[in-house]
Parts: C-alpha cells; sequence; structure tokens
C-alpha cells in the first residue's frame, strides 16, 4: 500500500490524543515555549512526490536531527577511517550526554549522534571549513531546495548559555586527545547546527538521499556514495533514537533521527523519506506522538526493514 | 542478483585466507579443539532452495544462537508483557556477560541476548514446559526437519563446569525479584541449548521462518505471527552481535545472531536466512571469515536492510 | 576526663530523642522483629574496668561486626601475603553489597569489611578449620569470657534464605578464582558469625584487645601482634562504617565496626574499647543514635585518634 | 622515644635505595624535570623543636598538599554547612581525577583532597577573597615564617596548559550547579596553590597547627578550632593519599596528604608534624621512599592514631 493525504490525515488524528501524556523539553526557555498542540508528518518518495498532513508546514527546532547532517558533511570532507578512527559505530547503552562512558573508553564517543560524538564531528568540520556554520546552511538549503531556512540565533543563544555540560565533554576528549580545537567555536557551530528550523515537509525533501543511495532530489551530484548511505542508515538503526533504538527498531523498524525539539526523521530505504513533528517527549527524549504515527505508517503501508 | 553455488565457493575462498587472524574460543576445552580451518555458508530462501558451499554440512556449536529460539519459544508461550516486563529490547553497550549494568537496572537484562538476558528466558521457560530440553530439541529438528539434531553432552557438561559467572548472573537477578526457579537446574537447560550441534544447512533452513513473516518451511502453522517475526529481528538488528552490532550493521547490514562456536545467522526478510561457519572469533567475540563472508554477500547480490 | 557511670548516662539520655528518626533493618524478618527503643552503651578499659548505661546487658545480632573477628582469625591462621593477596585494603566508595566494582577490580574485593571481602575470608577460614564456626565461638567466649554465647539459628536461617546477593558475589569471586570452596556452605558459615548474639558490655570486652596492641583481657597470649592489632584497626578506620567511614572518622574519630543489627564497636588505642546498640539505622547502614553516642563520648572524655 | 637528627639521618640513608623503583610525575615537563636522588625529612614539633635530615631545606612543588591549606583557608571563610554542602567527607574508591563518581553523585565531590573537591573549595574562595592568590601566600608565609616561599610561575603555566581534564570537571560542576565562578579564574588560583615551593622543613612548621589543635607556631591566635583540626585530620585519614588511603593508614598509621612533586605532610596529633620529599611516586601517585620513611619514623618512635 502507498502512503496518501488521507492516510496521512488519519494518522495525525490518530496520533493527537496522545499530546498531553509526553513533556516538552524544557532545559531551555527557547524550547520550552513551543506549542505542545502542533502535530505534523510528512512523506517524500525518491520521485520526489510529497505527502503531507498537520502541521507540516510549520519549522521547528531540528536540534539532534542536524547531527545526521554533520556527519554527511564530515563523510564527504574526510577518508573514512579519518573520521572512524576518531568516533565508533556502537550503541551507547547510556544517557545521550553521559560522561561515565567516554571516560572509561579515553575520550572516544561510541557513535556520532550522542553529544560527544556529535561534538568530535563538528570539530573534524571546524578543521577542514573555513566557514562552517554557513556550509551547513548551503547543505540544507540544497538538500530542502528552501533557501530560506535558517538558525534561530535565540535558540542558539539560549543553548550556548547552558553549555556547561557539552563544554565538559569537549574538554574531556581534549584531555583525551580526541579534540583539536578550541572549545568554545566548536560548541557554537554545534548549537547553530541544533538551533537549524525546519518543516516536516523540508526535513522529509532533505532526507531522501539516505533512501535513495546517497541521491538528493532535484540535486545533479550524488551527496554520497550508495555504500555511505547503506552505512548511515545502519547507524541510525542501531544509535539513532538515544536510549531508546531497541525500542523504536521493534515498533516502527526503519533506521531513523529524533531531535528534542520532538522531530523525528526515517528512512525506508530505496522508497522513502518521513519527517513527523510533536513536541512532547517520551522518557527516552524521543517524540511521543512523532513515535506512534511513524509505527502507524508502518504498520498501515506495511513498511519495515525487518 | 541471486546467491548461486558458485558465488557462495568464490566467497568461501576469499575469506579463506583470514583464518589464523582470529581466536578459537577456549574456555572450555570442548569449544576449543575445534579445528579452526574449517569454514562454510548455507542460503536458504522462503522457497526452499538452497545453496550451500565449503564445509556447510559439518555441524558445530551453536552457542548464543539458541537464544534465538529461546526467545521465539518464550515468545510463543507467554503474551508479550509478560516477557518484555522482565527483559528490555535495547542494546547494552557493555560485554555479553557484564554484571555492571544488570546491578544498575535492578536486574533487568537489556535485551534477550546478552547472557542475563536469556537467562531470564530460560527461566520463562522452566516455569511453563514441563521437559524443557526435550521441547527445544522436538524444535530445531521440526524447523530443520533433521531428526538427528542432538545435544553434545560433553560440551554441556564443560560448559556447566565453568558456569560461576552465569551463577551469578541468575543469583544476582533472584536477588532482584527477576529470577523465579532454583538457578542450576535453568543453568543446565541454557548450557544444553547451547550445546546444541547444527550445520550451517541446517541452520540456514530452521531460521527461515524469520525472512518469511513467522512461517518455517515445510511445516503447516506459522511459528510466530508477522509482527513478532519483525520483532525478533529488530532485536536481532539492535542487539544480535554482542558489542559489535553497530559495526555489524554498518558492514553486512542485516539483523543477525552469532555464537561462540563461530557460527552467524543473518536474515534478509522476505527472501532468505543464511549461515556461516569459522570457528576464529574477532575481539567481540563475532567470526571472523563469518562476518567478512556475509559481507561479501550481501554486496555481491545487492542485499541488505539499509 | 576519664568515663563514669553517670557520664554513659547522660549520653544514653540525651540520644534517646533520636530514637524514632532511623530505620530499623527488616530485609529479613527476624532483625525487623527488635524493639527499636533499645539503647545501650558500655565501656571497657584495657585494664579490664567496665562502665555500662542503658540496656548494656541485652544482647542482639552483633551482624557485620564480626567481620572484625573473621578477619582477627583469618589473620592468626595466615601469612600476611596469603590474606591481602585476596582481599585489598582500600575504602570501597561504594555500597556495602556492591558487584559493580568487584566486577571491575577482578574479582578482589576492595575490603575485608564489605560483604565480598568478609566473604573471602570466610572462604579462608573455610580452607584451613575443621570446624569454622565452633571455632568462632570458642574465640568469641574466650574474649568475652561468656560462655553462654551462641549463634541465633532463626536469623541464620532467614539470612540464609534471603542470600541471593552474597551467592552472585561468591559465584562472581569463584569466576575470577579468588574463592576456593563451594558456595553455600562459606555463605552458611559467614551468616552464622552474623548471627551470633552479644551484649554492649560482652562486646566492648571481646574487643579490648585491639585497643590493648593484640592481648585479651584474661587471656595469657595475644590474640595478634602489636603490628597486626595497629593494622585492623587502621583497616577500621578507613573502613569500617560501609559508606560512612568518612563522616564517622569526622565526628567521631575513632576506629570503629557497626552492624546492621545497630551495635557498633569502637576503639580508642591504648585506652578503651566502647560498644553501642540502637537497632535504628541512619542511610549509610549504620545505628543513628550508635553513633551520636560515640560522637558525644569522644567530645566529652576528651578521646579521639585525631 | 623521641625523634632525633641522628634517627632521621638513618632513616633517610635506609630509604635511599629504594631510588629508582618509582616513577617521577611527568604530565607537565616543569615537574619531569626534578632531580629524582632527592630526598629528605623534617619533623617539627608543637613546642617548634625541628629536626632535620637529608635535602630538607630544598624546597619543591607542593601540588595536592595544598589542598589541605585551601580547604583550611575555606573552614576559616565559611560556615561548615556552606563547606560540607558542596563536597562530601567520604573516600572516594577511584583515581584522583576521574569524572564517573562526580557525574554518577550529582556534581558533588566525594571529598576535598581529590581534584573535583579541591576546585570547589577553590570556587568558595574565589566567591569571598577579593585577592585569593595573596591571600594563600601570606597564609603559608606565615604558618612558615618564611617571607621569601612563592609560586613557581613556570609550574603554574604548564599547569594551565595542561588543564583539559580540570576544566572538564569545572564545567561538569556547573552544569549540576555546584560552580558558581568562571571556570578559567579559578583553575589559575588552583594551579597556582599546586605551584608554591617549600621545603620539607617549611612545611614541617607550616603544618603543626594540625597537630596543635589548631594553633600555628609563632602566632597568637588559633587558625581553626580544636574540633576543625580533629576534623581536617579525619579527612586526611580517610581520604588524604588519593586511592592508598587504606594501605598508607595499614603501613604508616597518621593522617596524610601527599602530592604529586613527591612531597608528602603527615601529623601525630597533640605531638608532631612530619613532612617528606622524594620525587619518585609509587602506582597510586603518592611518593615511595616518603611512604617507606613515614613508616619506618612511625615503626622507631612508636607513633601512630593506632
Amino acid at each position: 500500500m502507498k502512503p496518501t493525504v488521507e492516510l496521512l490525515q488519519s494518522i495525525v488524528e490518530s496520533a493527537r490524543p496522545l499530546i498531553g501524556q509526553g513533556k516538552v523539553a524544557d532545559y531551555i526557555p527557547a524550547l520550552a515555549e513551543v506549542d505542545p498542540s502542533k502535530i505534523g508528518i510528512a512523506v517524500c518518495t525518491i520521485q520526489g512526490e510529497t505527502f503531507c498532513a498537520g502541521d507540516a508546514d510549520e519549522r521547528f527546532s531540528i536540534q539532534s536531527i542536524s547531527k545526521v547532517l554533520s556527519l554527511t558533511l564530515a563523510m564527504m570532507l574526510y577518508d573514512q577511517d579519518e573520521v572512524w578512527s576518531r568516533v565508533g559505530k556502537e550503541p551507547s547503552g547510556q544517557a545521550f550526554n553521559s560522561m561515565i562512558q567516554l571516560e572509561m573508553e579515553h575520550g572516544i564517543p561510541r557513535n556520532p549522534f550522542i553529544n560527544a560524538g556529535a561534538l568530535v564531528v563538528c570539530d573534524l568540520l571546524q578543521s577542514r571549513l573555513s566557514a562552517p556554520r554557513q556550509r551547513m546552511l548551503e547543505l540544507v538549503r540544497n538538500l530542502s531546495g528552501e533557501p530560506s531556512i535558517h538558525y534561530d540565533k535565540v535558540v542558539a543563544a539560549s543553548e550556548m548559555e547552558h553549555s556547561d555540560r557539552n563544554a565538559a565533554i569537549a574538554y574531556l576528549m581534549r584531555a583525551f586527545g580526541n579534540f583539536d580545537n578550541q572549545v568554545m567555536p566548536v560548541l557554537q557551530n554545534y548549537f547553530h547546527y541544533c538551533a537549524i528550523t525546519m518543516s516536516c515537509r523540508e526535513l522529509a525533501r532533505a532526507f531522501v538521499y539516505l533512501a535513495n543511495q546517497g541521491r538528493p532530489l532535484g540535486l545533479s551530484n550524488p551527496l554520497v556514495s550508495p555504500m555511505q548511505s547503506k552505512q548511515i542508515n545502519a547507524l541510525l538503526a542501531t544509535s539513532g533514537l538515544y536510549d531508546g533504538a531497541g525500542e523504536f527498531a521493534y515498533r516502527v523498524g526503519m533506521p531513523g533521527k529524533s531531535g528534542v525539539g520532538g522531530g523525528i526523521v526515517a528512512i525506508v530505504p530505496g522508497e522513502m523519506s518521513i519527517a513527523v513533528w510533536s513536541p512532547e517527549l517520551d522518557k527516552s527524549g524521543n517524540s511521543l506522538a512523532g513515535t506512534a504515527m511513524l509505527e502507524a505508517l508502518s504498520t498501515q503501508i506495511g513498511r519495515s526493514i525487518f
């Protein structure tokens, strides 16, 4: 069965009653103020057909979803050994910002989707790009075909004010020799990436490259190779949902990445990418109604990687 | 591209030079004595076609591969809440026999494929089956169509003599109220399950049910539902390869389960199941040449879940 | 200033209002049933003078205080290298029954006063004594001059029924090669030692040997050498009060050992031993009013090792 | 028996052969360059008699010994609840610069002598002193009667260049709300305190206040109260020697504090303070020959707190 607008609308309505059962991220004021009743979904096929329902055209803070884009950039700029000698590929089994494992494993983060790993990726970008923030904006604008995408400067500034734990993580990696640049500028970039705002429609389109062997919509050149695209999906499947990756695979069965802004992107390789948004989070930090929408979609269109 | 005997033979020959770079499991004498030069592969499609190469008809100790079968049995006997209230679904991020996480998480094992989780599953089986060892034999004989499959009693006895750590794990779960039966009889069953000997050909055929939505070859009834089959594959993808699950997903891209006997079973949902065997292990405890054969097969037939 | 009966009586009355602010150990029924209003203190000088107040003549379960006696026995039976190669001398920094540190440090317990360490000491005694329970009874009867001291068989049996965690600890040490005997008989001995019942008066007299360079009251031979006596006191000062050793040193300033039965023994080297009893425990598992009585005594007689 | 110059000389000669068996701290060049053959000892009684041997008049980097002085300053400036709500009193059971425990215990360091605890103490001083470095210099100059004592600016600068781990520790405490000031200025003070250079003779004299109930030599006012002096000694006994506190208590039996410059200060309450120096460290980071000299002195003059 194929996705249709009607199907997506019924999925949004089925998930709407879940609103009120989760908790909006409140560690910074700028995120806490979001309207918790927002809910949206968008599907974009590899042919470029897009189906949307709910608040699919409203932009929100993509937060950790940006970690997939920064990893993609790093894989475009570096040989694979240069990346994977500095960050691992395994699920962490611990909270996304824990320092315990990082210390026991001598400053090598478990994977690029926990904070420590994403910071190492940003450190790599800082070493090789003259304007890493501008480069990221160009990437997301090209992938989504929307030149108006931008950083939310209020969110970025607010994150920087609450950056002590991420600073601690970066300094610990420096102490282990796994962080080359000054800490503060890299943190600034990292928080700007998290503060990008995009809509479900824009996200779904932007991530089609992972459903299509590395080839973005509307661009002449592949972003990454088919093998790299497969590798990113594999990492998303095992580590993309914080410490809820196993539960997400069990219920949804697609590679995916969530952000504390309430967005989740999921991939059906060879077919489509999907973006959902609902700001309230479950106890693992993933969008509660968003996960439910993806589970319903997976069941109703009979798509899963398993 | 479809698998052929010629392709499998070339894959075996390409992987053979890896022999000598890994290390045969030696924690019990009965396993340490295996010939390290053995190497085999078998593919079984959901239509029942089988392709083999190398030592695919020689039986070996399936070890932890049995954990998939004991979980399947438990899912047949219990409601899902009864199972998943006692064992989690998340990657552990730690060694397969670690007690640290088990203590911090109050006796609830992370997933059914680490030792603690498999022991809880065996405790469930002990509570509901009058002859749990006989029942397991019937299951594997039916799934593979080979009534001669049996336990290696020397291996089982040897495991029992080196069971102190598993006893510690079981007693700790008892202390947390997550283990109902006497420890020693459950350990006996667990070690017998690990001591089943099967060939690659038999394993590939036995695991087709996970490639075919729960329907085994040659049996009239499904073993588990399509949803359960998808769920087991999801757990295998995130937790089936000890602390090498991320690397395996990155390189091979299939749900799989390994054993310290050197076997690995992998699933291409909707198409086929694959079994490989080579006794030498990598540092994560997974068959070194076995993983290489699966990676080559995935690349050459263009099959992966990502 | 010297201790007097009047001083001890005033200390008991000052501490009595604390009753109700702690929590009686309730992990086994036999301990939970103790009258929480009991409170007693006894001082015994190295000359044999004894001063008592409150319920100083009522016997209670000495529990972990017995760990000092089993260590003393082991130091009498073994060379020091034989003991200290199997158990450390450092504070654990963790809960008394944690397995986390034990696994990370390969089965060598931090010190002889956490459960794991005491079990190793009991394993040593089991290897060299034909009747380890009888030998312990003889020791405490001789040290206290009270031939009627005995095990509380109800408590010992009740402990054995709740022994899963201690069994897990012992099996983990066996897995690391640091436990020589069968687990269950050693656990039986361990629980019997914990189930000895003594009064404050008896305890104070029994422990004078640690205040008097190894020489017990009323016996012709020293139990241990002056150096060994000093060493035991040093271990008590750093590790005798579970994870409250630092606070106890800060407030009381004497080597001491507590038990979950509510007793504490403390030593003023060269002068006296002190025993207090009040069943309610603080959050570290040490007698709440007992610690307060020792703090008051230390302040009022101006005695502390610091 | 009383200490004499002859006794100290014989102790130095007995310990000299140990030189070569330890390892000079080499994490910063300025420390690595010290002459490893230096060895000295000084005793200062509460009456002000001083006995010295070996290189007792050569200044060295006091490093962590300064943590006792910064704690003393904080106890002079703050109520005890203000100090002890921000840092604990228990042995850490882990390496001096570990972040694992700090994260698990929500940013409250175990005690004031591990790095995290000393940094909290420096944060306290920064909040209440206008010139915290000058104030520390005045303190040590007054206590030792030596106005020429100063910071080694090369060492302080070199520490600051290798400060990533300490920065990580401070930022993690800030993330938990347990660090009030900007990180870098506090680190600067901390490293300057560590970079104070003093001789054994000066150290022994400066620390007499801890042997004399808070009263320094040659000053009219007590530095701290008798109770506070007792408390500091108690903390030194349980936590003063990194993760070798138990072994030090067992062998030496005095409250003490070591530094990676190879110095150790030890206290015999009511009698004397002792300072030793030998740059090579044992595996716990304490001076190897220094510990041996203190053990010999304790045994030969028959002084120990146990």
